[in-house]
């Protein structure tokens, strides 16, 4: 395989180019073979690589964009009103071949759209869906979708579970177990769109279906592979977030109350600290982009440098493991 | 006001009566005016009350049902096949005003189900919703609805928020925050469902509606009642639950993992399971059907003696605040 390039959009997210610049820099430090193409205003771009004069580059492109999609625009306002978007212009880098992936951390909906109409779907795939491995008592589970598809159909949540079980694959797990999210385990649990798809599910061969799973039953690490709306899966995804950083702020206040406290808390946050870096997003940071013809990869908005460096890791891994190849092939047998 | 008396389901959840007396007999210590009625196999119960000499058996009464709905029961078969299951039984004192309240840890379905046949909704309720308190950073937030109703129009969700809306009054909170659960805080965001209610929402007086909340927004204590449909409740209190149960074994085995560990873990464990007391659901146990010309209030099935004494401690307190009648009140304001 020829070196890897990926294109980043280094205009995004909450910290723009001064987390995204850093973060790449540590990349090329990280894959000695990694091509990175930075699209953005350039002379913000140069004025921060040059902080960094050991850089290679010849491993560091910067490719020019001249506007930039607010976090906060509309996903039909990003498509018609900024042909010159340095999301857009990472995009079409993958799409005339130059790159091999797109890692961004802006507006999530802009690059959903942005992406679908650049690079377009795979066949069979009627729309796209975002995933990300989530921390299990096991290990991790790769949750699709996660905000993508607010209303979902049966047939959609079957191809989630299809290109769900390939990316599972494609990261190093062998026949992983695919489970509906429910709010029961039972056959008659759930709404129409649930039940029908566990009924598609059942039929598809070659897919390692098993069954229903509650939202406990997810951190038990019970799948491999754990398949809803993109609703249900926002809302899940960031109520953990919530859920452990209260946690967390709890346990800090916890070791602060008297000095006998402050005296444990001394010996036990740094262990407890370690702990939370597992299950913080930044750790396991960068949703993908499944279904389309090229690779994409979400880090989060609010991402600093660690988080987005672990994007363009999950980005160069999908690239090493050719996932959009992979998927199409699997798609073929699998769908309906 | 007279005594308050209530009737206890005393076969349900999975430790049934084993639990259930005496946790009933333990609330009879705590709260000196109350009577209970525990129905169910009345030789099982008068075994197990007789363990407890010291109990007040005035303030304790058994009526005796023949049949048990099982946990695993459809509701339909709950509904027409047993007449003389302890449920069934138990709500019906609460129907003709024997007992004001019933509390059960039975079949979440069945409860419901046999709820809305036995007591009737309040006028203009289409359907009851389970209510439940959540932990927050700044204190608990009411959610509702907690899995009884799976599909949900606008018209449920503005039901939904008018009905927790008072339950928060009456739990103690002036004029309480009100949000719908989305994946998005802006306007456009969200499923149709949840973009309609909004703007029934919007125009309702009384209503102390703050817009759009996310998962995150949830737990950082950003409101007071947040209402989602039952699909989506259940899977974020139970994938809540999940993540708690995992960080909690997390930070048990991280203090076994070695002497100098575990000589931390002996100081900084006892401090650090006062928090977990904080936030199973054990301690915030007790999930109210609301909307139903009666009050009933569903214990965890996995609920111990604790927590089934704190659903018996929620369905008393609204006794105390008469939480039908307040509902009734309010809705004929508020009902569109």
């Amino acid at each position: 395989m020829s070196a890897p390039l990926i294109a980043i959009d280094a205009m995004g997210g909450d910290f723009g180019p001064h987390c995204i610049v850093p973060a790449s820099i540590a990349c090329l430090v990280e894959f000695p073979s990694l091509h990175l193409v930075l699209v953005g205003q350039a002379p913000i771009l140069e004025e921060l690589i040059a902080r960094h004069p050991a850089v290679d580059r010849a491993r560091l492109h910067v490719e020019h964009a001249s506007e930039v999609i607010g976090m906060d625009e509309r996903p039909s306002q990003a498509l018609r009103g900024k042909p010159d978007a340095s999301m857009r212009v990472a995009l079409e880098l993958v799409r005339s071949g130059r790159a091999q992936a797109c890692v961004s951390a802006g507006n999530t909906g802009a690059l959903m759209a942005l992406s679908r109409y650049v690079l377009k779907t795979l066949p069979g795939i009627d729309r796209p869906a975002m995933v990300s491995p989530v921390p299990t008592a096991t290990g991790s589970c790769q949750l699709l979708d996660l905000g993508a598809n607010v209303d979902c159909s049966a047939e959609h949540l079957y191809q989630f579970a299809v290109m769900g079980s390939v990316a599972a694959e494609a990261l190093g797990v062998a026949n992983p177990r695919v489970a509906l999210l429910n709010v029961g385990t039972e056959e008659v649990k759930g709404n129409q769109q649930v039940k029908l798809a566990a009924s598609l599910l059942q039929q598809a061969h070659g897919l390692n279906y098993t069954g229903f799973i509650e939202g406990d039953g997810l951190y038990r690490g019970e799948a491999d592979v754990v398949v809803c709306d993109g609703f249900v899966g926002n809302i899940l995804l960031k109520s953990s977030e919530g859920l452990a950083a209260m946690i967390s702020a709890r346990i800090e206040n916890l070791f602060t109350a008297n000095i006998a406290a402050r005296l444990v808390g001394s010996m036990a946050l740094p262990l407890l600290r370690r702990l939370q870096g597992d299950l913080t997003p930044a750790r396991h940071n960068g949703a993908s982009f499944l279904g389309l013809q090229g690779i994409v990869v979400k880090s989060h908005g609010a991402a600093g440098v660690e988080g987005f460096q672990s994007a363009i890791r999950r980005a160069l891994i999908e690239v090493r493991e050719n996932l959009p190849q992979r998927l199409h092939g699997r798609l073929e047998d699998l769908l309906l």
